[in-house]
């Protein structure tokens, strides 16, 4: 190991399947987190951006794979003197790996915590509540719009597919390093919580005869949206301030949810005049 | 086969997977098209969908699973009289299917034939062009956007994944069957003839100063679109009337592919009021 010497971390060497740190990763890697909340990634992309969002991550644990660990000195050079980092045959790396073409590196990273209310109490706070979404590449590309257009937090009710599923986190492209993420609320006292800290509730709902351009989309604001076949049940409308729909041509039922999201997200940004401060 | 006798069209059973209907289905299905040019779908919604668009497309042949013929006796009861419908053993339908889960319904559909010159010279023509995009859910979900903000045409430049791919169907929602569809164009006879018709060309770079909110996007206008991670290439972004951007928050490198496409999209019909009509 003479050549990573000079690096920060000591990089521990594991050739058992059974070791503790592989199981772990074998489980999260699966589900998207370990029991202690840990997020599992996999890749150098997403191991970059979770270091570039060191404000609100700690990157804990990287585990390499033997054949390609050479490449990704540059990367192991900007982890935390704490990080604990191993590296195992590639074969028991590509037995942990869900991705299809595994690239050699994941990691454990501990996102930000963060208080329901202080996401609630932000000034002209902008929330993505999803509801009952069940595609992971949905869910995960609406949070990368949410980051994108000065989102405060994404919000999922129960029944919701998990943000932290392996297809989310790789479709957020590095936004679930950034965004607060509130996931299994329960609808009744999200909404309470909502009103109580005078956030308006707008309903993405393509039957709505009022177009979300016609509505002032600035001051303090929940987006609901739903899924993309059933849209939202009654009981959601119900709670909304405002009902909203995107005008689209006749001939087209739908728009896809992930992008139906991200256009509210976009007019909202729009009528802000795109002013977009760094989540704190 | 008493329950048909009140059909419009007669039901044919087929046993043998060299039937010469089979064959073509599943050369099609797999690929996307047949060498006729038929596109091959899967499902009830699509099939539905393409007797929706019926101005625009002819549905050719149905083939059912045994199982499953008594569920789709309202779709065929909309077949045009001239349309073939066959039936099969379940276990030959599976074969043929490229779905996970087949719903027992497949069909040859001929799309909508109309000239490049006619898109192109169309009043105030939202033509949008993909240019080299490798990934066929988002290159159906721009389909579906296109169509939905009254797009007048999709445009592939050579190198760019198949519209007709059975993904990019899948993803488009039954744009395919509403929506012009040109692949595989050469960049500069078709920059060229863009020109000639008075076109402007829009390319979406994220590296631009000006807001796509800044730009006037009414009148004929040709989007833009590179792939995600590496954008236009410069030869492109150099055949571009103007360079516009979607402002996002500094900590987001980009947005997913097929969201950028819909938002240009977007603000190109909020623009126009959301003045659509039916392309025709």
């Amino acid at each position: 190991m003479a050549e990573y010497t000079s690096q920060p971390n000591r990089v521990r060497v594991i050739v058992s399947p059974a070791n503790p740190l592989i199981k772990v990763l074998r489980g999260a890697l699966a589900e998207g987190v370990t029991r202690q909340g840990l997020l599992a990634v996999e890749g150098p992309f997403l191991v970059e951006e979770a270091l570039n969002a060191k404000e609100h991550t700690v990157v804990h644990s990287v585990l390499l794979a033997q054949s390609e660990r050479g490449k990704f000195s540059g990367l192991l050079a900007r982890l935390p003197k704490e990080a604990e980092v191993a590296c195992v045959p590639d074969r028991i790396f590509r037995q942990l790996a869900e991705t299809q073409s595994p690239q050699g590196i994941a990691a454990l990273v501990e996102l930000r915590q963060e208080k329901l209310e202080s996401a609630l109490g932000r000034r002209d706070t902008l929330l993505l509540v999803a509801c009952g979404l069940q595609d992971p590449g949905n869910l995960g590309t609406m949070m990368r719009s949410a980051q994108a257009f000065g989102g405060s937090a994404l919000i999922t009710l129960e029944g919701t597919v998990s943000p932290f599923n392996p297809k989310a986190v790789r479709a957020s492209a590095g936004a679930v390093f950034h965004l607060p993420v509130f996931e299994r609320l329960k609808t009744e006292p999200l909404f309470r919580q909502l009103r109580k800290a005078g956030v308006r509730i707008i309903a993405a709902d393509r039957r709505s005869p009022t177009s979300l351009t016609d509505a002032d989309l600035r001051g303090s604001l929940a987006i609901l949206v739903g899924q993309e076949a059933a849209g939202l049940s009654p009981d959601l409308l119900h709670e909304a301030n405002l009902l909203l729909s995107i005008p689209i041509r006749e001939s087209m039922n739908s728009m896809n949810a992930a992008v139906a999201a991200s256009i509210f997200l976009f007019e909202a940004a729009r009528q802000r005049e795109f002013r977009y401060r760094v989540i704190g």
